[in-house]
């Protein structure tokens, strides 16, 4: 890409991979994958951990993300508009559904989780902040999708027998969600789960989030495997009430 | 610093400043702050929006921390092993103590809160994951400076009447926790809380975090302003389990 610096985009790859990875690399896994020479990502190396972004571990000598990271990103948290917004309306939400609530927004083609309120009933439940969901199989992920605040993957991932894979399966299903204002998942990504969610619209009307609720597919929907009137509804009153605090017209 | 990449550097100085201010800046305002020429910013910030790493406000063209930060941090948490190792352990010690708990390291002349589990009795609490504390006014710093993993700052600020600020004072504290093992904060951050902490040792027995519970003084603390025997055990025990599970010889 014209006009940026090369060395940053090449640290934000070395950063990328040791997300994505077993936790930590050598220098010369980084170089290879990276095809760059040992001395060029030596220099890259020293400087990230100069500022923080990577540790070196001392015995084996390999780098592993640093603390300034968890630093940055819970202040992209605090300055989240999305999430300040959000906040208010998760908790009476998650009290008034029974269930877990989570917001989330794109990022790199799939649901980035900018908050979650444990479902009110259950102390053994895992942090989902800052994970990242696939698009097309969860209730957020369509929302999104039916809104145009994200694209479909070009390969839509099978994660049970119910996920949505083909596309022209997906586009009906983002029609639908477009039709009715709000989106459901029925153990299309964990077996037992379901979800529903709602988008939720910025300035000018433009959706920027989504809000829901997820939970053991017998609680969320009713006999025939449709969510409950009253849980869609609770998402919906959410949704809209985040719209008006983030400056979109009512409707 | 030799050797280092100076548009990382920069990078990093950037990130830091929208972390540590308002929220969203102007490229005349970081420019100015990081005396550079408009220019060298714009390619910078150019750069850093291309990786994710910051996001720019349509209306106003202000620039923000991007959501790629929120993504690493949690793959930060993901690989730590201090925390990986101690999450087993912190949820018994909350169930046992009734009590908030939180484990830190040092980041940044601070305490890097890298797990905290709520006390089990209360819905309403913030989750302080990512948050920096103070060394010399809370029971975790005081254990990391007691165990050399962390050097007091300069200046100890006074955050109520009875935080330690005078050196002479603080430095025989300090020799009070390497002689009892644990350390505790009586209202020395907030009025009405207390915490207890000890340290956890790693590989070779250095000590490379804090565990503690922390709660409102009147259930830490007898009447006399000393923390129950009874917790110190619980939160003792705890940071011994966690210390052999790191691979810290028995003590």
């Amino acid at each position: 890409m014209p006009g940026t610096v090369q060395s940053i985009e090449r640290a934000a790859a070395i950063l990328r991979m040791l997300a994505g990875g077993p936790g930590r690399l050598g220098l010369g896994e980084i170089a290879r994958s990276l095809d760059l020479a040992k001395g060029t990502v030596h220099g890259i190396l020293r400087t990230l951990q100069h500022v923080g972004f990577v540790e070196q571990d001392r015995a084996s000598g390999h780098y592993q993300l640093g603390a300034a990271l968890l630093h940055l990103g819970t202040s992209y948290l605090d300055i989240n508009e999305l999430r300040s917004r959000s906040i208010n309306w998760a908790d009476p939400l998650a009290a008034r559904s029974g269930e877990a609530v989570r917001i989330g927004t794109v990022y790199e083609g799939r649901v980035l989780v900018v908050h979650h309120v444990f479902r009110p009933d259950d102390t053994f439940q895992t942090l989902d902040i800052g994970t990242l969901l696939p698009l097309h199989a969860t209730a957020l992920g369509k929302v999104l999708l039916a809104y145009r605040a994200a694209r479909p993957a070009p390969d839509l991932e099978r994660f049970t027998r119910r996920t949505v894979v083909a596309p022209g399966d997906l586009g009906a299903d983002l029609a639908r969600v477009r039709n009715a204002g709000w989106g459901a998942e029925v153990e299309e990504l964990t077996l037992g789960e379901a979800a529903v969610a709602a988008p939720i619209r910025g300035y000018g009307g433009l959706v920027v989030g989504a809000i829901g609720v997820s939970g053991l597919v017998e609680r969320i929907c009713d006999s025939r495997y449709r969510p409950h009137a009253r849980l869609v509804g609770y998402v919906r009153e959410a949704a809209r009430a985040i719209s008006r605090d983030l400056g979109a017209a009512r409707r």
